[in-house]
């Protein structure tokens, strides 16, 4: 979306408002890319496919990108090529040169993302020897409850790496802004207006461009902006980097995008913020894109739909009969344990090809009565995040937390039971239930196809609605059940995940399973479709980017480490899901 | 809300763009009421609380209003004085004042609402001697599938009392709009075009302003905009109209509202068709408050969650071991049975009363754990409504009918049950459930106290939270089930239950029942705030102002009558719920 062609927009941040440099007049002109410079020079990039605008925006999702640092790759995805750039420990050496004129990165936030990304980038500048050169510091509210926490981490004021929010962002070249969406929608005025012209705006969502475009305002045009989203929470960031000391190339996918680019390197301080946090590779996308994406994955098949699809097998295999212990196997654990297992590995095919006879009729059968009660309400999901409404709901829902707290979510019968179960776990034992790989399977395409029909990369898709999944979120259920899954991530994806779980659930309970009772015939259409569906393919491209990892979430009782958010079911600020 | 103080509007119709009439300076003067003209000379009334404007609007929710020819009464609610204007046979000799200067009435589809409507007003008329002088004419889609049963309720091609709708539509000068919501938002701009200079456009539910705010797009100056909005489905408004003609006040009560009023005789036109159509009393709104109270309140206690409220209980009473059918009788048949028949004849804290000392233990109970959980959701309707992003979910998903079309709601196993108890049911045998009452009067409560908060009159929030509820649709889903409750609304009513209820469903199972199951303390404060609320006395006062009636809704198999919506579940074009 290029964000110049917008009117009737206002610009935030007060440099805006003041009389722009001298140079300002060359930002309208197409040059050749410039070494970054933090004087308020503003360049612009070539480019193919577009005309010139002030300021330089570069967000067209299908776009190709430059990078004068890292090598860029074609990928073809779905029989579609798109340009990514792998990561790993060896990468690390080029972040000199893609953060060339940065001096300190301003972490702002610790909630999920910003523990995780902190120490990372912390790490991976010192691998890279610039740990003299750059610094990361931390800024936090004053008087924030994080702030033990952080120095506990080896961030600290004597040692000014850990700072007041603002000043820290006064001072920063690169300001990573990972505080809770509800904040960011609440404070982005005087943020924008703290920073320094030139300096690099970073998100890891694009949740605040929806804000913006409700709100019809502009960022600042004399800085850059761009986004790095791992598609994991910040927990699994942490713990997939630390990993990926030892196997080059673990670590968590991300998305970037440069959505204004004032200085001409903006793409590549992206590309060297997703390689020093981990990423095993980055793949393009826009803010727009992104936050679609993800608001919609996070009500689906990320967290909303798979809260609903287990509320709903609980029921029908206890209503059926099954021990409730059972019906948490065969429901939870089986989906949570060998069906993730199954398609992280080895994708969603053979999932299915891992069913005897039997077991793949009843896949069949649980696939062609779900898919369509799922894809109503994906359909819904997109629409209602497309058209700003869902941003505007959760905003309106934040400012009543005081007088309604979220509520808890895993208090009821079943996951009491659950909680039994998993005391008793044998890992090797939970059953893969076909009836439930079924539903589950059929779900996770209908948010699939949701993002197709509207467009998104198969790269996006596949991590909005697949690896995100069974790689980064699920073991977080397994571990500890719905809540711990649902309230490690963001406010706008814990608003969301309650919002939609039921709609699922409903939708489930009165079509799908309204049809397997009546013996309505399987759709062999619909059958065919999932089993031709270019997803397994982009799925495997993207699998064999990186190196298989497993990602191990501290079950009951357990420390899942210091400085990890996942340790802490409710925390006050947080990032991405 | 004023609309002419709204910036940035375009005019609906196209007669907005043509050269105004000679006479239209007049407009912007205010003067004393004229007697109503089909010339297009506008004229002001008299108005002691606010500046004329052009075109006259008095959309006030708590002004006053002017009739010349109604007895106008105040009455007390909850200590608030508003007025009113009672009906009954007795004020049928007042028609020919009201409708002074309206030779035709066009009445716009054949849904919930139209064939009621059109029948009620044509008797009314002819009960006041003006059958020869106004004709009303039924308007429908060339080939609709509707014309035959409106030739079967007397409107033929032939006597022109059935006609086109276009052409109904610039023949009448009394338009009473009432097809569908997803039709008028479509369908509007032609309709308002179409309509004669001086005439009157008549809605029954202000939905079509909520879309217009939307767009942007204000009506044309040159008609009036009046609303009367019966309390009820329409055949309801078609039944106590019957009842009526032996028990005088028999029927359903109306808020009517002028939103234009460009004659000067708008109120006494609105106020006509409002006893027309036999409603008991007719209380004052606006558009804006009218449509989002109705909107919000079929989301909540009207038809949404006293859906979530049954799934929920029926469930959680089988899974404590009560049978299907017993937990069918405990949960729906006790809400549509004797809890709506007590509430409708003595109100909420008699029922209370009727219970014994252990009944009353957990009525409290249930209705201490269920109203803040109930409240929550609540308040988030009316912020979607309020802010029209409901609305604008409702165009959407209309738009999707073809591919999704609505699912049924009543082929689950609890409804199947449902249909085995309703043929056994010995009414007097159907048992008072005191915790089902605890949790149904929690969020009728709660359903009010949302409305309340946000400034609507006792009379409305009476009649939306409670009295439509008790004594229009319960019956329906006493008689046959949710789908014929919920099925018989307007498509706005239809998708709003679906997509709501589950959210009350999980509310109440994770927050309110988890607190009984953890024996939390009764909250005594949110008990005394119950037994001392101020909507019990303006339900008696509402109570006082109409003859006790019944409404029988034929049970399964039955033949409920040629020309009421309700003999059909499923219906192309209705107006309100």
């Amino acid at each position: 979306m290029a964000q110049h062609t917008r009117s009737a927009k206002r610009i935030a941040g007060a440099a805006a408002q003041t009389p722009r440099p001298l140079s300002s007049k060359a930002a309208g002109i197409c040059g050749r890319p410039f070494i970054h410079s933090l004087l308020a020079q503003p360049r612009g990039r070539p480019s193919a496919h577009r005309r010139c605008a002030q300021p330089i925006i570069s967000a067209s999702a299908d776009g190709d990108f430059e990078t004068a640092v890292f090598d860029k790759e074609s990928v073809t995805m779905a029989g579609v090529a798109e340009s990514i750039v792998r990561g790993g420990r060896d990468k690390l050496t080029l972040l000199p040169k893609a953060f060339a004129g940065i001096r300190q990165v301003g972490v702002i936030g610790w909630g999920s993302q910003g523990p995780a990304q902190a120490q990372n980038l912390k790490e991976s500048l010192e691998a890279a020897g610039m740990g003299g050169d750059v610094k990361v510091v931390v800024g936090l509210r004053e008087g924030s409850s994080s702030a033990a926490e952080a120095e506990g981490c080896g961030f600290s004021k004597a040692e000014g790496t850990l700072g007041e929010v603002y000043d820290v962002i006064a001072g920063s070249d690169l300001v990573m802004l990972l505080i809770s969406d509800a904040a960011q929608a609440k404070l982005y005025p005087r943020i924008l207006a703290a920073m320094k012209p030139g300096a690099t705006l970073g998100l890891s969502h694009g949740f605040l461009l929806g804000v913006m475009t409700n709100d019809g305002v502009d960022f600042r045009p004399d800085i850059n902006v761009v986004l790095v989203a791992p598609k994991g929470m910040g927990p699994s960031v942490r713990q997939l980097y630390q990993q990926g000391k030892d196997v080059n190339g673990a670590g968590i996918n991300c998305s970037f995008a440069v959505h204004q680019d004032f200085t001409g390197t903006a793409t590549d301080i992206a590309l060297g913020w997703a390689i020093a946090i981990g990423a095993p590779f980055a793949f393009r996308t826009t803010l727009e894109s992104e936050y679609k994406s993800d608001i919609y994955g996070e009500r689906c098949i990320l967290l909303g739909a798979v809260h609903g699809i287990v509320e709903s097998l609980f029921r029908r295999y206890t209503s059926e009969g099954m021990s409730p212990e059972d019906a948490f196997n065969r429901s939870v654990e089986s989906i949570t344990g060998p069906i993730s297992r199954t398609i992280s590995t080895k994708g969603m095919l053979a999932l299915y090809g891992s069913l005897d006879a039997a077991g793949k009729k009843t896949f069949e059968k649980a696939y062609s009565a779900s898919y369509k009660a799922a894809l109503d309400i994906c359909l819904e999901v997109y629409d209602e995040v497309s058209s700003g409404s869902e941003i505007q709901s959760v905003i309106r829902r934040c400012a009543r937390l005081d007088e309604f707290p979220m509520a808890t979510i895993d208090q009821t019968y079943m996951w009491q039971v659950g909680k039994k179960v998993r005391a008793q776990r044998v890992e090797a034992d939970i059953p893969l239930d076909p009836f439930t790989a079924g539903v589950y399977v059929a779900v996770m395409m209908a948010t699939v196809e949701v993002l197709r029909r509207n467009g998104h990369p198969y790269s996006e898709i596949c991590n909005e609605s697949i690896i995100e999944a069974v790689d980064s979120l699920n073991p977080y259920m397994h571990a500890r059940g719905v809540a711990f899954m649902v309230d490690n991530c963001s406010h706008t994806a814990r608003l969301g995940s309650r919002k939609w779980y039921p709609r699922f659930m409903a939708a489930l309970d009165e079509q799908a399973y309204v049809k397997i009772d009546n013996e309505e015939p399987v759709d062999e259409e619909l059958l065919q479709n999932f089993f031709n569906s270019p997803v397994h393919g982009a799925l495997a491209t993207c699998s064999e980017m990186r190196p298989p990892v497993d990602i191990f979430v501290g079950g009951e009782g357990s420390d899942v480490g210091v400085g990890m958010g996942a340790a802490r079911v409710e925390f006050k600020s947080t990032a991405v899901s």
